[in-house]
């Protein structure tokens, strides 16, 4: 019998923590940029966790990585050329690849050490990495976004880490405004935005941010996370003008599986608990 | 500032861990049954533990006790008598009660400590404790499910600790031989059912032995909660015969307020997600 200990990770900002039983350490490497460990769990697969914070675990990444692509991707009328800013263990591409109108998707992450760990401990998550639609770019998500043609993009994925550290500036009306400068007038931005329980104040001001930068709707959607504190994420997209029409009947005809992802749970979700509704402001 | 430390609970059977930072511990009884123990927290007001486990905190509690309550009461036809076996904290009987049609509601705790403690650290929970309809009995839940007339009761709410210690016996086919017995024909049986990630072979053992007893249909229905691990959890209902029909129209005009029930929210985790689906025996 292997030795296991416990991996505890409290959250200050919810006042509570999560946890994984561990076996071992598995790789552990200092990049530019930020510290990336690789864990092994007893019942969760493979742990990623960066600057000490749980990113993903193998059992349990598609949640986060099916509701960030999916419903996002069947609300937008004909989503074909696509950017996912952070995204770099390649579990968001992947998803986004599945549908197949999308004729090109690039992923900007500033650090390629995560994806050559995503690779080597997350390979299922990087089986779409050769696909001939997608791009892989290590550089400066920021700079990226800024440089890209004015409404060139359908739909922008920013699939980042918490709003403190690297990904800070992923947060802020700048950005946001790159974002809404490089999309398309119909075009649909997704950001993931942190716990709908104890973060309420975090997803008001992402949305503060985004209406300043001349987004005008919302709709956050909240799902199932095992490995993030409250064990209760979200989702929230944002649009310059007008409504999220969800293509349910092209969503419920979906060629492709999914663990998570459904019309009838994208439905769900974009029905919120009242508590959730009061708090954000529209 | 008060001093805080982090409070954390690793559950084996998921190789998984939910904490919580607290101030200071309230309270603490030991009853005949089990050790009560009452924390505060800095940011989900007070915490109960029983025998080292969270069972509620103030701020996520209603997650549980409206999605114990309302989907199986906007499911039967005209529940009208019904019995909740432990949930000595009173926060299930408070929502069984905010439906009008119900004309006893009968709460049979084995642990009075329970409810003296929720008394007094979660008051709200305890508001309709002394409407009329209630009665509140501690007293063994097998003996008095037992003891129930024949053919008597609209539906049987299993409101129970982890199936080891005091509440094991709330988990076999011969208590749930007597939930039968004491149910109506229609009468509609449910029970909190753990995580629907890590603990599905719990969920199929708990229909296996519901089946025994002679319980055809079963539906389980996930939702959100932070407290238990996983954060994310179940309750399963079950009939002798027939289907569960959603009494949606009632559901969405009803004149009681909730935190996170909503008929939405109702019809979109009767929609399991694929990988529970294809894990649940039918």
């Amino acid at each position: 019998m292997t030795e296991s200990n416990w991996h505890y990770e409290p959250f200050e900002p919810t006042g509570s923590a999560i946890g994984f039983r561990i076996t071992r350490k598995l790789d552990e490497v200092q990049s530019p940029f930020q510290k990336i460990e690789i864990f092994e769990s007893t019942d969760w697969g493979n742990l990623m966790l960066i600057d000490g914070a749980m990113m993903l675990t193998t059992d349990d990444n598609f949640f986060y990585h099916e509701m960030i692509a999916h419903p996002v991707l069947f609300t937008h009328r004909d989503p074909r050329r696509v950017v996912i800013i952070g995204g770099g263990d390649c579990g968001t591409l992947r998803e986004v690849l599945k549908h197949k109108g999308v004729a090109k998707a690039t992923q900007c992450d500033i650090d390629e050490q995560v994806t050559r760990m995503a690779e080597k401990y997350f390979p299922e998550l990087c089986e779409s990495n050769h696909d001939p639609r997608a791009e892989l770019l290590f550089d400066d998500g920021l700079a990226y976004v800024k440089n890209l043609p004015e409404n060139s993009v359908d739909v922008i994925i920013v699939d980042s880490t918490d709003p403190i550290g690297p990904a800070e500036g992923l947060f802020n009306a700048e950005f946001f405004a790159d974002c809404g400068r490089a999309l398309k007038d119909d075009g649909l931005l997704v950001q993931q935005s942190e716990s709908p329980i104890k973060l309420l104040g975090l997803i008001n001001q992402m949305r503060d941010e985004m209406r300043k930068a001349g987004f005008t709707t919302f709709q956050t959607l909240p799902f199932p996370q095992p490995c993030y504190p409250t064990g209760w994420w979200s989702v929230t997209m944002a649009r310059k003008a007008g409504g999220f029409d969800f293509r349910e009947a092209d969503s419920a005809a979906k060629t492709f599986d999914t663990k998570y992802y459904t019309a009838d749970i994208h439905r769900g979700a974009a029905s919120l608990p009242p508590f959730v509704k009061a708090a954000l402001k529209d």
